[in-house]
C-alpha cells in the first residue's frame, strides 16, 4: 500500500522534481513491463505525487487483511480487484461497494476473487483493493485526452446520464490555468448543479479547479499519459476526490511537426506577402494559361515590385524580360509563384532553394488531393531542406491589396481594407472574392490554403498579428493540422485582434476524433468548439456569416461597456432586436430614471421609453436625431441597435445621413460608440444600408439579426480581449 | 379512503360518463368548500376515475390504522399529512419516506402530526396517508398547464435535475393523441434514458402514453383543473404509475373569444380580401395624405372593382364619385378601407354595420396601442354587433395582388405569386414589401394584423387554406391571441400548404406565460416550439429566414423521399454543404455501388464519389450535366444540392442555363425534384442565382448554408403533412 505523503504541485521546485520522479519511476515500470495502462494502486501514486485527492485505500492479499483494512479507514468501503489482466473491473465482477462491516468485507473478498477467476482463469491477481467509499456531494467526472491535432487535453463532465445520454462535457488544451479550470466549471449545461440545488450544497469550486489543473499538468509533462480518467470524481462544500482512477499509456514516438521560431515566421511570410521582387515559374503569353492571368494580374492590380517571368524558351513575357530559371535572375527574389504542372514543381522548387527565395506559391494542384502523397512528401522535404516555406499547393494564390499584390489566377481584388481572409478550399476563395467586390469590403489580404504542405493558420495569424493594415483575421479551414500551434498563437494574437474561424466539417460524426472513451463522449466538434473558446477565437456558424463578420468587425468600434440600447421606429422590429440581442450573447441594459426620462422628452406620448426605445413610426427626422444623440452623449451607454422604419415623414437616406451625421458630431466630442441598424421599407433602404456601412455603421436591409450577430462578435472578441 | 375500482376511460360510454361523474362530484365538494386544490386522497380518486395508475394507498387517523395499512400493501411505505391547509407537504415536515416496519410507521406517524402543528397549529388535519412507496424504473414527471393562449397543455419530462436544471420539458396541447404522447417521449433531450441507459430496462411506452393520452383527456374534459403535475411517475418496463398527484384548480369563469364557423370566415374574409366594391373612408385628393396613398395605390395598382371615396365634403375624388357615408352608395360594399384619425372610426364604423358592410380595414392607429383600450373595445363591440371582421386597428392595410389590390398606404406591390405573407407589425411589413421587390419574390398577399382587435392569424389561415393563388402562408407574430384556436386551424392548413411562422418575443423571459410550476419551468418559448411542431408549422429563427422561406417553399416541388445527393465543384461547398444538411434535419444518402459507379464514370477520376459527389473544380458544363442529369434521373434520389465553383471553363451564366435545361428536360420525362444551389464565385454567380431562382431554382451567392436552409424547411413541410 502506498505510504507516500500527499506531495502538493504547486509546492518547492524539489517537491516538483520528486513528484515528477515518482511518476517517471511508475511509467517506467509499467513501460517495461510492456503494459499500456496502469493498476489501480499506480494511478494512486501517481494521483498522490501530483497532489489530486484520492480516498484512503490499501490492497490486501489476504480476507482477513481487507478486513483489518477496512477497519482502519472507516465503513462502508469498496472492493476491486488488483490484475494487471483484467482492465474492466466491474465486468469480471470485480467491484462490491458499500460493505459495511468487517464481516463484509472477508466475503466480498472471497467473492471477488472467485469472480476473477472465472472470468480470467489465467490472470494475475496482484490482490484485492480496499478503498474508503466516497458519498454525497456531486458526482464529476475529470478527465484527459490525447487529440490528434490539439495534443493533450482536460475534459470536465458530470456524472452519469449528462455525460453519456446528453454528452454534457467541456474541454480545454492542457496544462490549463486555473481561470481556464473555473471556465469549465460553467462551460457546461448543467453548471447549475455545482452551485448547490434543492438545498444541496455547492461544491467547492477551488478545489476542484486545483484538481483539474493537476490533471492538466500530470498530462502534460508527461505525454506518454494517453488517457487518464477520474470518474467519479466526489465534489463536496469541502473538498474534491476522485474515487476511480484509469490511467492509459502510449509509449510510441510522435512525431513532430517542423516550426519556425515567431519571428522567422515573420520574417519568411513578409517577404512572401510583401515581395520585392517575384518570380512567376510558368509565365505564359497565352490567353488561358495560369501563368498568364498570374502575370496580367499582377501587371493590371498595380504591382510596384520586380517581376520576373521564368520560362523554358520566351525572351519576353507581356513586356518583361523572362529567365530560363530563377538562378539566372540577377538579383534577389522573395517569392515564387507557381505556373506549372505538379510534375515540374519539385525541380524548379529545388532552383528556388539554390537561389535562396524563401517563399513558394503553389497554385498547381495533383498533389495529396488527387493522392499523389509521395509528391506531396517530396516538395515538403525539398521546402525543408532550403528552408522555403510552402503555399499549397493546390490553391488559387493570394492578394494582398496593400501592395497592389494578385498572386492569383483568379479575378484581381484591389479595395483595400483592413480584413485578412483566408480559405483551405479554392471555391470557398473565389466565394470570399464574389462577395468582398459585392459588399465592397476592403481587405488586406486573401490566402488560398489548399493542401497546407507546410504554411497554415498559425503562420498567416503570426504574420497578421504584426501587420498594421490587417485589423481582423478570418479563416475558413476543413483542418487544423497542428490544433495546438494554431490555439497558442490565436490566443496571443485575438488579444489584439479579432480572429474569427468558420470551421468547416462540424458534423462529419468526429470519426477522426480522439479515439479515447472521454473523447469520443462529446465528438471532435466541442473539442473544437471549446479550444477556440479557450483561444479566443470568434466562430463563424456560416460561410456568409464568417464574411459579414470580416466586413463589419474592423468597421465597428471596441465598446467600452456591455450596456447596449435599441432605438427603433418599429415596435415589431424592436422585438425583434431583443431576441437577437439575447441570441448574440449581450443584454439590453436596464434604463437608469432619469435617462428614461431624458429619451421620453423626444419621444410621443404613447412611445415606450425603457430598452427598446420606441419613438413610433410616424417621426420626423429629429426624433431619431434627438434620441440617437442622447444614446452616444451618455457615457452610461456602450453600443447603439437602429430599427429603422420606412416612412414619407423621414425617407430611407434622410435617415441615414443624419444618423452618419450624429455619429460624426458625437465622434468629434470623443464619444465614439459601436452602432449598427435594421432597416425595414421599402427596396431604398437597402441604398440607405450602403451608405451606412460605408460610413462605419454595419447596417442591413430586411434583417434584424444580422445587425445584432455583427455587434454580438465584436463584443465577444472585446471580452475575449479582456477589454470588457 | 377510495374502495373504487379502477375505471378505465376507453372503457363504454357509461363508464366514461360514471368517471366523469365521479370527477365532478369532486370537484364540485372542493368548490363548495372553497378551495383551490385536492387533498391527495382527492387526487387519487381523480386518477383512479380516468385510469391513471396510483399506488395503493389509505389515510389512517390513528398510528396503529397507519401500521395496520402498511402492513396490508407491503413495505417500503410513505407517510404524508392529509391537510386541504398545507400544501407544501415537505416543507412542513409532514412527508416521511422509506419506512420499512410497522413500528417505523407508528413512530412516523406521530412525528409528522407533531411536526404539522409546529408548521401551522391551526392547520386543520384530516389523517395520514400510507402510501405503497414506488421504486425502480424511470422517474418521470407528467403535468399539465393552463396557458393564457393555448389552454390545456400536457407535458412531460424526466424528474430532478433535467426538468429543473436543464429545462427538458416538452408540452402538446391536450387533450392530445396516442401519437402525440409517444412524440412527447422522443420531444426531450434525454429521450435516451427512456429506452433504457447502462444495462436499464427500457419503460414501457405504451403505458406511459396511455398515461399522458388520460391527464390530456382529464384536463380537457374539466376546464376548472387549472394544474395538474404527477411528479413522480415511476415507469417501468411493465407499467408507468404516478407516485405523487398534485391538483390545482380554478372555478372563475372564463371569457370565451368569439368564433365564427370556419364557412363564415371563408365567407367574410373572401369579400374583404377579394372585394367587389370597395368604400375609403376619409379618401382624399390632397398629397401626402393616407386617404390619397390608398385611393392612389388602388387606382394605380389596377384594382377591376367598384372604388367609393367616402368624403364628407368632396363629390370627387382622384376621377371618383365621393359619398358623405358608405350609407348614401347605390350599391352594396365588401370591404371599407379606414383612412381617418382614430375618433372618428366608431362612428363611421356604426355605419358600415347599417349598411351591412362585412369587413372593415382599419389603418388608423390611436387605440390599444397608444392605450386607448377603450377606444379598441369600443368599436369591437360595433363589430360584434353588426357581424363586421376587423382588420387591425393600426395596420398598414393589405394587398391581394391576384385581384389588383392595394388597399394601403405604403408603396404599391404587383409581382403576382403564391406566397401570402403576414404580419404583426408595421415595420416588418414594410421589409416584407422591401424584400419582396428587392428579391423578385412573387405574393398573392400580404396583410398587416396589427392590433389584432378581430381578424387574427388563424382566420387568415382559414382564407388563405381555399385560395388557389396561395401557396404558402408566411405569419410574423409577437403573440397569439388565440394560441388554441391557431393551433387547430393550423394543424389543418398545414396538412395542405406550407405553414411558415416568426415568433418574436422569444426570449422576453416568458413573463406572460403560464403562472404554474410546470409551465413555469420551461417558459413561454417552448410552449410555442411545441404546439408549432404538434401542428405542423415551420418555425423561421430570423426575419430573413421566414422571408427566404416564403420565397423558396413554393418554388420547389416536395421531394418524394428522404434522399438527398449534393454534387458539388468546389469540395470545401460540400465540406459546408454537408454541415447544412445535418443542421436542417436531412441526411445524406448512402450511395449504393451501382449509382456510385454511374457517377464515377462522368468525373475525374480523382475527384470524390460517394457524397458528397465531388467533380472536382476545373470542369467543363458535361460534367454538371452529366452528373445532374444522372442525379434527376435515378428514381432513388429524392433532392439535389448543387455546389457550383465559378471558373472559366464553367463560367456562372453557363452553369445556370445548363442546369436550367437540364431540370427542364427531366420535368418532361416526369422526374420533378427540388433542386437547389450555392454558387462560389465572383460578382457574376449573383446573375446566375437570380436566373436559377426565377427557374424554380432556389440558388445563393456566397452561402452554403441559405439554399440549404429553404430545402430543409420544405422537408419539414413535407413530413409534418404526411407526404414523407
Amino acid at each position: 500500500m502506498a505510504d507516500a505523503a500527499v506531495k502538493q504541485r504547486d509546492a518547492a521546485p524539489s517537491a516538483q522534481n520528486s513528484a515528477k520522479d515518482e511518476v517517471r519511476r511508475i511509467l517506467d515500470q509499467v513501460k517495461a513491463e510492456g503494459r499500456t495502462s496502469l493498476t489501480a494502486p499506480e494511478g494512486k501514486l501517481v494521483c498522490d505525487a501530483y497532489g489530486i485527492p484520492v480516498p484512503k485505500e490499501g490492497v490486501a492479499t489476504s480476507a482477513s487483511e481487507a478486513a483489518n483494512l477496512a477497519d482502519g479507514m472507516g465503513y462502508p468501503v469498496v472492493l476491486k480487484i488488483v490484475s494487471p489482466d483484467i482492465l474492466h473491473k466491474t465486468e469480471a465482477g470485480g467491484v462490491l461497494v458499500g460493505l459495511k462491516s468487517a464481516e463484509e468485507v472477508q466475503k466480498g473478498y472471497e467473492t471477488i476473487l472467485a469472480n476473477a477467476k472465472k472470468y480470467k482463469a489465467d490472470a494475475k491477481i496482484d490482490g484485492v483493493q480496499v478503498q474508503q467509499m466516497l458519498k454525497g456531494g456531486q458526482e464529476v467526472i475529470v478527465g484527459a485526452v490525447t487529440d490528434g491535432s490539439f495534443g493533450k487535453l482536460v475534459a470536465f463532465g458530470l456524472g452519469g446520464i449528462l455525460v453519456e445520454v446528453l454528452k454534457d462535457i467541456t474541454f480545454r488544451l492542457a496544462p490549463c490555468t486555473r481561470e481556464d479550470a473555473l471556465s469549465m466549471l460553467d462551460g457546461i449545461q448543467a453548471a447549475e448543479m455545482l452551485k448547490g440545488v434543492r438545498g444541496g450544497d455547492p461544491v467547492n469550486r477551488e478545489a476542484l479547479a486545483d484538481l483539474i489543473v493537476k490533471v492538466s499538468q500530470l498530462v502534460s509533462d508527461f505525454p506518454e499519459i494517453s488517457e487518464m480518467d477520474l470518474n467519479p470524481v466526489f465534489a463536496t462544500k469541502n473538498d474534491a476526490t476522485a474515487a476511480d482512477v484509469r490511467i492509459v499509456v502510449d509509449f510510441s514516438p510522435k512525431e513532430q511537426r517542423y516550426r519556425p521560431s515567431q519571428d522567422e515566421i515573420v520574417r519568411s511570410m513578409s517577404r512572401i506577402m510583401k515581395p520585392k521582387a517575384l518570380a512567376v515559374i510558368g509565365a505564359s503569353a497565352e490567353d488561358g494559361k495560369i501563368g498568364n492571368s498570374v502575370m496580367k494580374n499582377l501587371i493590371n492590380g498595380g504591382y510596384k515590385g520586380q517581376i520576373y517571368p521564368i520560362h523554358p524558351k520566351a525572351d519576353e513575357i507581356l513586356g518583361y524580360k523572362a529567365y530560363k530559371s530563377v538562378k539566372d535572375v540577377p538579383g534577389d527574389i522573395d517569392v515564387a509563384v507557381f505556373a506549372i504542372p505538379a510534375k515540374f514543381v519539385a525541380q524548379a522548387l529545388t532552383e528556388c532553394g539554390e537561389k535562396k527565395i524563401p517563399g513558394a506559391v503553389l497554385i498547381p494542384s495533383g498533389f495529396a488531393e488527387t493522392g499523389n502523397v509521395e509528391g506531396q512528401k517530396e516538395i515538403q522535404e525539398i521546402g525543408r531542406k532550403y528552408n522555403i516555406r510552402l503555399m499549397g499547393p493546390n490553391i488559387y494564390g493570394f492578394y494582398y491589396t496593400w501592395e497592389n499584390l494578385c498572386a492569383t489566377f483568379c479575378t484581381a481584388y484591389d479595395v483595400k481594407g483592413h480584413a485578412a481572409l483566408s480559405s483551405q478550399s479554392g471555391g470557398i476563395g473565389m466565394a470570399i472574392i464574389g462577395f468582398s467586390r459585392s459588399a465592397k469590403m476592403g481587405v488586406s489580404a486573401i490566402v488560398g490554403l489548399g493542401n497546407k504542405s507546410d504554411i497554415d493558420e498559425d503562420d498567416l495569424l503570426t504574420f497578421f498579428e504584426q501587420d498594421d493594415n490587417t485589423h481582423v483575421i478570418a479563416q475558413h479551414c476543413e483542418d487544423l493540422k497542428d490544433g495546438r500551434a494554431f490555439a497558442e498563437v490565436a490566443k496571443r494574437v485575438s488579444k489584439k485582434k479579432p480572429v474569427v474561424v468558420l470551421k468547416a466539417g462540424r458534423t462529419s460524426a468526429g470519426a477522426k476524433a480522439a479515439s479515447s472513451h472521454t473523447g469520443a463522449l462529446a465528438g471532435n466538434d466541442k473539442i473544437y468548439e471549446d479550444v477556440f473558446k479557450q483561444s479566443g477565437v470568434i466562430r463563424a456558424r456560416s460561410l456568409r456569416q464568417m464574411l459579414e463578420f470580416a466586413r463589419g468587425i474592423p468597421v465597428l468600434p471596441t465598446p467600452k461597456g456591455e450596456n447596449v440600447v435599441i432605438i427603433t421606429g418599429a415596435g415589431g422590429s424592436g422585438v425583434l432586436l431583443s431576441d437577437a440581442v439575447v441570441d448574440n450573447g449581450m443584454s439590453l441594459m436596464t434604463m437608469p430614471p432619469d435617462l428614461d426620462e431624458a429619451f421620453k422628452k423626444f419621444i410621443p406620448p404613447f412611445g415606450a421609453s425603457g430598452n427598446p426605445v420606441d419613438i413610433t413610426g410616424g417621426e420626423p427626422p429629429t426624433t431619431y436625431k434627438n434620441t440617437v444623440r442622447l444614446g452616444l452623449e451618455d457615457d452610461r451607454i456602450h453600443a447603439l441597435i437602429l430599427g429603422y422604419w420606412h416612412t414619407i415623414i423621414t425617407p430611407p437616406m434622410v435617415f441615414a445621413k443624419l444618423i452618419v451625421e450624429v455619429v460624426e458630431e458625437m465622434k468629434a466630442k470623443g464619444k465614439v460608440k459601436p452602432v449598427v441598424a435594421s432597416l425595414a421599407g421599402d427596396v431604398e433602404v437597402e441604398e440607405a444600408a450602403e451608405y451606412l456601412y460605408q460610413r462605419g455603421i454595419p447596417a442591413y436591409a430586411y434583417s434584424t439579426e444580422l445587425p445584432v450577430e455583427v455587434l454580438g462578435a465584436k463584443y465577444k472578441w472585446a471580452r475575449g480581449a479582456g477589454l470588457l
